[in-house]
């Protein structure tokens, strides 16, 4: 371990880096030592280099996990501007630790960092040696909230990971430390007390005093003027919150406010810090900016057609922007070769992490010529009544560089204008393409972009070279700092990693023969064939489709997919399957092997990228795979040893909300509110004493290790543990219903305890946030609103049975088991909130918008509202809806709102008035016995007929007013009737 | 800078040290690390080498003192056990740093290192790179208030002071950090922000907060039996302690209160980490003692006469140890040999700092033979009456060997006993020696012992060899792990470090002949002789006499003097010359070179060990210097730029003690005292006007920068300043002599005014400080009381025209002006506590204890006591005061306590009685009119008279009880007379 460091210590030192001291107060990653976050501000340049001993308490697993450690050590590595071949830098740091990298197979793995805290964000990877996430490699945007110009690419180093591959050991406490002295021999002790510390034993209270003082004495020194000091306290701040979060006593509010109160003082530091740097004259100068080499000069003329091939080479894209990116690159060309005379044929663009290659057959040597005709001023203006040529008309000859007299005449909408026509000769091809590729490249734009050495340029991740030609000539293209060149790169760990490309056509074979796949479905044939031909030489197979993600994402994460069959021990199948995959998908992005009958086998398929040995990297993805299940088996067997009431009680000690209480407060509400609901529709003996056994448990696995860490498992550890506590099928299979579903597409609850916890669970939710003024803002929404919101309607559509329980009425139940009064404004919010969602929901299904506006006021039960929509999509065309509309809205436009329904057929003075009377008496009576709109609209002809005679005959705006009242009255009993059916002015 | 620490690293890492990281929480030094303070503890072995940038809140300044940092980098190597070797591998560590360690000069010079707050100490070294300290080097003898087995070796490199003298800078911040950055660029700006920080702007309202919250948890976590954690609580308690006091708000009970509860933690803590790693079995194992050789046997046995070298050698002891060890080692050697029978000539012990060389002439070659008689039981008990020899006759016999039939017999005490008589003969010398040797080392002792690898050895710094040669053979010695050789070892950078001796005669030739004068004088001759030499060349001086203190250091600092004649920037003469002076003598053990007049010269002398590099050196001493001063003429002038008015204001914020308020409050007080001293003694105008003018500023200076740093200077500083200020030369004065007298000897304040604040000052403090029960105990005395009482003493001694003032009467005065209740036992004990300290000054001057008892009773007021204390010397063997003495006593041993001096003359029955009567009324006239002890004896013969016929005739206890009462008081009168002129019983 320590020559390790020492080795890198050397390495980086050679790189111009100067080696600093870990910080001298705990801190949670490297990148938090004033040598990083202080440094990367303002523009002068910086390369440093140092350990970091990094204290997570979330971490603390008392030294039994053996990847998992309070205190890590980082390596950590600042280059300020990031200098253009960092990967590179990184590439041989691993070869001075003496790593193989042409044996192993080290990726690059999308990886975003972002520390709210510290208003800090950048873009990059975790880079993978053989599966183990060994290294985080990002390209600093942004810190203390500040744009950060120049960029700065921060290494860091797991120390602990890398070294535990290298020697091949399990456990961290086996690391060799020092010679004759291993990791736990050395520090132990000092990570089995600190875990101690951090989980169990640390003072709440204590704890809370210095988080307040260290925060008022950052404010002060801010004040003062002095960011070191301030900087100081905010690390205080920030470990002191890592402590109290460990020992779970953060609340979400509480969170949010803090990270806020953090991330103020941090860019109050960051921007203090930069101003002093500023008024002491850049102590270490300032970063030049690289110059572009300027672009060469086009030297022969193409005189045939010739294919084209443009490369952009990046820095490993997110599997999402490789396609993305591949599509945006083929759309841009297609419409700027559009806008050019230049011939061509097929556009194809591929793309792989490293690359995005666009092909264009057959490019034409030069543009077509063609005329171009320039108008001018009208003739009536060009001319004076003399026919001699005004001033207008001179000035466009001058302008056009011709004499008045060679002015020619073209009419435009009607108008005669005095125009220059003129034969324009098309440029030659590569004239075009070095006037339209920088284009495309300037252009790009992923959905997360970050800005690089490169001015000008802001895309997902860096691009570093590009690759132009036409035929075997190269196009100049220069961009930013780039200048294209006949190069491209291939395998960073290839013989030559660079090659020179020697004409545009068959590309996709050259770059095939160096190993690149650039073609997506070429690569994704390799992984579907790949991982079922080793599936079947264990006798098991893989759902690929089932996998769908993980396959699209391996796709993309490699340039030359090379599927590996990996194992586990058997022992990690006690863990539930779903353990077992999560953590495969999660973390690892394997595919599982099962069995014929979808059972988990003890067998994986890793895909790694391009030629490497294979069995070095199976042994390496295995340790891998088998640390993270020893982890997840730690967890597993210590929560079974924990009963489920046990688990439960530890939920006194998650906040939920400040003033909504502990998890506990919330988990009791659930189960009152259940109770609620169940009143409200109804249950059997069973189903009742299953809701409250279910009921006295909602929860309780938030209790539990495995859920800690693996949140995404909540509920499907609940039915695990609670079936194997000895509840019953019913109470495992309720606890695990009230979590669902747990995203859109999710499977719902189906059993009446299940639904009911799981109503009660979003009902509780929606009310108590928003009586405290939680609901979600902007893109935030941390209690996750809108995924309940959805989930209740979801529920309720699910579910005709409890038909009668409308969102409003769970939500009122809610309201009432609150700690707070939620209000009448609060609870219609909170429907209105749910509505919207539903509206969201139909629109997105396809619906037509009027309809769904029609049907919204009935959202209050989904189940009715999404009927009647089925019913209106079924009398669209039937005419005599279209009159019964026709009719209703008629009705609905003359009645003032608040007229009763009230009407003295005593009063009536023209028959017309009685004949309506008598229509709606028995339409009221049909609207009974048929409550559908499909059955009122197919009953409605006497009504309608009556509603159009009255208008005919009666005029509703009689002088005497009693008169005028009553037949407004009338008039609103007929919309009385209709009220409850539709929105009809929605469908105007 | 990094490359030095990367050299380090690689050179320690080869020793097998493990390298480990900085704390990561702000600590004050390397020690304090964990790896240090916990690892030392217990049996097992450990060896690690860490950089720690140590904090030091009291050491900022801004980053503009060229050698001072609040963090500066220490690097820290631990090696446990101590191998025996630890100087050499140090060595050889300063070669791989590039230091040629034959040019410069490497000193080990005496520093013991203690850390109250963690209950650790150790003895060891400052090691000096001409005469700059690089490291410090200890040997740890308590951590945690634990003795510590097996022993630890701990060097501490100074790392910006190597690296200054290495690069040649002058500044801290021009030091090359890493290429192409300095140290000042790198770390400029953090460097003054944490001064601002820890001087002016932490907040001292939440650094308490903090304090009580760090020594909260870390009792909790001793409790939770975590010492890790716990330990990382004290640590933070340490630092913001550290903070507190740099912001000046510590008290003086307050800091000992604050690290008796670190001292406490920090043990708890210690005996908590011992016994976790007993209960984990020693992970690391137990470090295994040196085990001995077995000692060689003789094999020869010399004939004639030899010369006996006996050499002990040391690592370097301190000067004063240097000169008491040979006065030990020859004492012993004189005592063991004379309980021997073999002859010798002239034994002869002279020392160095690295050896103590016994020579002992002509030591025969064995021990002379002779008769030795054993006594067993008396005649009459070994023989029956038959004459046959009893059970204990034969008893007797068989425990000698002998048969019953060869007892003899002698006459001890007038008693006949059986015996036997046996010749024995003489060991021979070797035999003798070989047990008698070991005794000398293993008996020696310092003042201050340690303990390091050797069991059962205790001394001030490990014995490493012993050379014992008789005549050319060793004699073999073994003690502990030692065997003595016959290889001494020379100076370490010599080429050959360890030599052959061939024989014992002529040893100290020999050794000089390799650079080594072992005899004291011989040295002391060098240093003078150079001294004045060197001095002569600069037309200047060195007053050896007043600086005989560093003269007598110097010489036991080295092993051969080598005096180098240094010079330093006349603008430095600005400075005071006690400044000047104080600077040298104190750091750096230099001699100050001055002119005709006594004034300082820009030269000084500094004393190297042996050959070495003379311009290096010299340059090296001189930028040392240069250093040393540049930090005072900093303080200088920033004091300067102070009025003494504004430097007072600053009192205000050091707390004094807790309950008697700030030095602010005490200056007040000493004011206000002075004052009424004043009064009591009565002063001119002039007088009166310089007392209020003084006492106005008294104190001001400890609100310097000077004096905070060289607290020595207090007094003379505030002369300085007040007379720079425009103050009158009286005003400078007095506040100057308030200080005095500073130490023993020290001078004593002259002018009145100057006495008065003198007195003020240590009056205050006795009444204070007594009255809030804070006297001293034991060895502790935190506050100098025993320093100030006897000063109160040496004034008024010195000052007999204001010998109406009296202790008490001071005493009284100063506690009217305390902020506290001064209750009359603690204002008695306050005054026998200085009467105690009296009558210890005049009992080692010399003076008889009877005399000095018989006088204290007149002590409080001490010119008095004194007078008296002559004229009992004087009476000494004066006849009629033997009279007077026997007469007074026995009137003083009849009467008992408590009678009344009254009598009736009409109750008088016998003449005696009248006679004693007009005897008495007669001495009490003499007594008026001489009013000393030598007038009242000349004159006492009728009393001692009439006293003497008195108890000749008359019987003191008559029947009658008035007659007797009246006798009684008559005596009683006589008593009274005597009672105020001596403790008459204390001559008994």
């Amino acid at each position: 371990m320590q020559g390790a460091l020492l080795a890198l210590n050397e390495y980086w030192t050679q790189q111009g880096c100067l080696v600093a001291q870990p910080m001298n107060t705990e801190v949670g990653a490297g990148t938090l030592n004033p040598s990083t976050f202080l440094r990367v501000q303002g523009p002068e340049p910086w390369r440093v280099a140092y350990v970091e001993p990094s204290v997570r308490p979330d971490d603390s697993r008392y030294g039994k996990n053996p990847n998992r450690l309070q205190t890590h050590t980082q390596y950590q590595v600042v280059l300020k501007p990031e200098p253009g071949n960092a990967q590179e830098l990184f590439l041989g740091s691993l070869r001075a630790l003496g790593i193989d990298i042409a044996a192993h197979d080290v990726r690059f793995v999308e990886d975003n960092w972002a520390s709210p805290a510290l208003g800090a964000w950048g873009l990059g990877w975790e880079v993978w040696l053989d599966g183990l996430e060994i290294t985080q490699f990002t390209y600093f945007q942004q810190a203390g909230g500040i744009s950060l110009d120049p960029v700065s690419v921060e290494i860091t180093y797991g120390m602990e990971r890398i070294l535990m591959a290298l020697q091949g050991v399990g456990h961290f406490k086996d690391l060799l430390y020092a010679p004759g002295i291993t990791y736990g021999e050395a520090f132990g002790q000092a990570e089995y007390e600190m875990s101690r510390y951090y989980l169990d034993d640390a003072d709440i209270e204590t704890q809370r005093t210095l988080f307040e003082a260290y925060a008022t004495e950052a404010r002060k020194m801010i004040d003062a003027g002095l960011p070191v000091p301030a900087y100081s306290y905010v690390l205080k701040c920030s470990h002191t919150f890592n402590v109290l979060d460990a020992r779970g006593a953060v609340s979400t509010t509480e969170r949010a406010r803090s990270f806020a109160r953090m991330r103020r003082l941090a860019h109050e530091v960051a921007e203090l810090w930069a101003g002093r740097r500023e008024e002491l004259g850049h102590p270490l100068g300032t970063a030049a900016p690289d110059r572009p080499e300027a672009p060469r000069t086009v030297e022969t003329e193409p005189v045939a057609s010739a294919d084209l091939v443009f490369e952009i080479g990046t820095e490993e894209l997110p599997p999402a922007e490789v396609t993305r990116t591949a599509e945006a690159v083929r759309r841009a060309l297609t419409e700027k070769l559009a806008a050019t005379r230049l011939g061509h044929g097929e556009i194809d663009v591929v793309a792989s992490p490293r690359r995005v290659v666009a092909t264009v057959a057959a490019v034409g040597p030069r543009e077509d010529d063609h005329e171009e005709t320039v108008r001018g001023p009208r003739v009536s203006a060009a001319f004076d009544a003399e026919g001699r040529p005004t001033k207008a008309a001179e000035g466009f000859a001058r302008s056009q560089g011709v004499d008045v007299d060679a002015l020619g005449r073209v009419t435009v909408g009607g108008n005669e204008h005095v125009a220059v026509v003129r034969q324009v000769k098309g440029r030659p091809a590569v004239e075009v393409l070095s006037a339209l590729l920088p284009e495309v490249v300037t252009e790009l734009r992923a959905e997360k972009n970050m800005r690089w050495n490169a001015p000008r340029l802001a895309f997902s991740r860096p691009i570093r070279w590009l690759l132009a030609l036409l035929g075997d000539e190269v196009v100049p293209v220069t961009v930013s700092t780039l200048v294209a060149g006949r190069t491209t790169r291939v395998h960073r760990n290839a013989e030559r990693p660079v090659v020179e490309v020697p004409h545009a056509s068959g590309y996709l074979d050259f770059l095939a023969e160096h190993g690149i796949l650039a073609d997506a479905d070429r690569r994704r044939e390799l992984v579907l064939e790949g991982a079922a031909r080793l599936a079947e030489e264990v006798g098991g197979t893989v759902d690929t489709a089932r996998h769908e993600g993980v396959v699209a994402e391996i796709t993309n994460l490699v340039e030359w997919p090379t599927p590996i069959l990996g194992s586990f021990d058997e022992k990690y199948l006690e863990l539930p399957a779903e353990v077992l995959v999560t953590v495969m998908r999660k973390h690892q992005r394997y595919l599982p092997v099962q069995d014929s009958e979808g059972r988990p086998m003890p067998y994986f398929v890793a895909v790694a990228n391009g030629s490497c040995d294979h069995d070095v990297v199976r042994r390496g993805n295995e340790a891998v795979l088998r640390a993270r299940y020893e982890d997840a088996a730690f967890f597993w067997r210590a929560d079974l040893e924990t009963d489920p009431g046990a688990m439960k009680d530890k939920l006194r000690l998650l906040t939920f909300e400040e003033r909504l209480g502990s998890m506990a407060d919330r988990a009791e509400r659930i189960a009152s509110i259940a109770s609620r609901l169940a009143d409200a529709v109804g249950l059997d003996g069973e189903e009742q004493s299953t809701l409250e056994r279910a009921a006295s448990l909602v929860k309780f696995d938030l209790g539990s290790q495995m859920v800690t860490e693996l949140s995404s498992l909540a509920g499907v550890m609940a039915g695990e543990y609670a079936a194997r506590a000895g509840e019953g099928e019913a109470v495992a299979r309720a606890v695990f219903e009230t979590e669902l579903p747990r995203s859109a597409g999710d499977a719902l609850p189906e059993t009446v305890p299940g639904v009911l916890l799981a109503l009660a669970d979003r009902f509780d939710l929606l009310a108590g946030l928003f009586a405290v003024g939680a609901e979600p803002t902007g893109s935030s929404d941390p209690f996750g609103l809108r995924r309940s919101a959805l989930g209740v309607v979801n529920i309720l559509r699910a579910h005709p049975e409890i038909a009668g329980l409308t969102v409003s009425r769970g939500l009122a139940i809610a309201a009432e088991h609150q700690p707070v009064e939620v209000g009448e404004q609060a609870l219609d919010n909170a429907s209105l909130f749910v509505g919207r969602r539903f509206e969201q929901l139909l629109l997105e299904a396809g619906h037509p918008v009027h309809d769904v506006r029609a049907v919204l006021p009935l959202g209050d039960a989904p189940v009715r509202a999404e009927r009647r929509l089925a019913e209106l999509a079924g009398l669209r065309g039937d005419s005599r809806f279209a009159d019964l509309l026709a009719a209703v809205q008629r009705v609905r436009r003359i009645v003032p709102a608040g007229v009763a329904a009230e009407y003295r057929p005593d009063l009536f003075e023209n028959p017309a008035e009685h004949a309506l009377d008598e229509a709606l008496v028995k339409a009221r009576r049909l609207h009974r016995e048929q409550p559908t709109l499909a059955g009122f609209s197919a009953g409605s002809a006497a009504l309608v007929g009556a509603v159009n005679r009255f208008f005919d005959e009666v005029l509703v705006m009689a002088e005497d007013p009693r008169i005028r009242a009553n037949r407004l009255g009338l008039l609103a009993s007929v919309k009385g009737l209709t009220d409850g059916l539709l929105d009809w002015e929605a469908l105007g």
